[in-house]
């Protein structure tokens, strides 16, 4: 029995890492809440039914009678149980560390356009994201992006190094294109400080076992998503300062 | 040769997570930070040193030659090695998945004070906490609170079931007596809307494996932390409503 997975219908949203990992590991899947059957009423009924081991959140993953939430927590799950992370203790601790870490500017790069309240609209918060947004362009980002170019200066081009990517590659490849939809003039700007990790973002873009996937329909658009496009939360065209 | 635990010398912050582990585990730590010849400068000398797999920010064990930075990463590994979460594959990733929910939790409770940028004062960002903070208290706190209370009902009083705690309980501990430290006036108003949270709270704080730890100097005292109180970012003592 193949793989349940069950997340927002309309947006990639945190499901698109586990998406990619299940994509490019060639693992069958059903996309549970995208079947026309189910949709996101479904995904909400089903998140609420008694179960052991109940989500906070989508995404969950429903595998060999487990439900697995938390989107790290499935990736290290994928990633031991179908080769998508190195065999050994330290390698596959080394992947969550690193995927924690990603999901860390994850989390803030979805506060700069919420960062008073997920339940309030952006445009009711919209001076105070205009705010985080200068600090997350100028600081941020440039702490992340830093850290996964260090990282990278000792291997082969992969974040675990080795010959093979693992799924925080696939991960790292999603946050790059992600920070591109929603900053691409700070983004256009700082990419030649980080040629490793621009690498990893080409690289996986290229996978073939990836192609047919970022070809398909499966694969849905960004938009109102942790990672959103609003002009005035990215620099202007010739940069800006801290204010 | 003990495990080395790195984090800031003068706050719990997320370091306690991992001492709290440590403790009610029975397992030999240096707490290096706060050895009198290293402190934080030498916390930060180690931190930037070349090694294989660098941290991207304390707390992080070295120990059997790994350096393992990430909170819950690092109690996925003690729970495993030391028996702190269940034996079985569903056990431990039960565990891990709560581990990250309350990471998120206590994300946010940081946020609170620092809505805008970490590298500024909160007085420089009081009005956004405010803002931030009635949010965090009317809707976040119950949201996540009445999950675990959720996760608890069917169980014998520990989050993965089963007779003995995990370092999700330990972690559980510490959030909720981070929140009665940070919004005293919130929490005792709620309080008897999640018995068994509570529970979990106080069965932890008498443990008897963390007595000697809990009195001892080693613990240290809340302050400009993760969870911190300012009065006006809790509830009056009459309570408040959303605005």
């Amino acid at each position: 029995m193949s793989y349940q997975l069950w997340y927002w219908s309309d947006i990639p949203g945190r499901g698109e890492f586990v998406r990619l990992a299940l994509e490019a590991g060639n693992i069958p899947y059903r996309d549970c809440a995208r079947e026309p059957d189910i949709g996101s009423k479904g995904l909400i009924d089903d998140m609420l039914r008694p179960r052991q081991h109940p989500p906070f959140a989508p995404p969950y993953l429903v595998a060999d009678g487990m439900t697995l939430g938390q989107t790290a927590n499935i990736l290290y799950f994928l990633g031991e149980r179908h080769g998508l992370a190195p065999d050994d203790v330290a390698g596959r601790l080394w992947v969550n560390q690193l995927q924690l870490t990603i999901a860390d500017i994850v989390a803030e790069a979805h506060d700069v356009h919420h960062p008073i309240a997920t339940s309030l609209y952006y445009e009711d918060q919209q001076t105070e994201a205009k705010r985080r947004a200068s600090y997350f362009r100028q600081e941020r980002i440039p702490k992340y992006l830093a850290y996964f170019e260090r990282v990278l200066q000792d291997g082969d081009g992969w974040l675990a190094g080795g010959a093979r990517w693992s799924y925080a590659d696939l991960s790292l490849y999603h946050l790059i294109f992600g920070l591109l939809y929603a900053f691409p003039h700070r983004m256009a700007r700082i990419a030649r400080d980080y040629p490793r990790v621009f690498a990893v973002h080409d690289r996986v873009a290229n996978l073939p076992a990836l192609q047919t996937y970022l070809t398909s329909p499966r694969r849905l658009a960004m938009g109102m998503d942790l990672f959103r496009h609003y002009a005035e939360l990215d620099d202007g065209p010739s940069g800006d300062s801290l204010g």
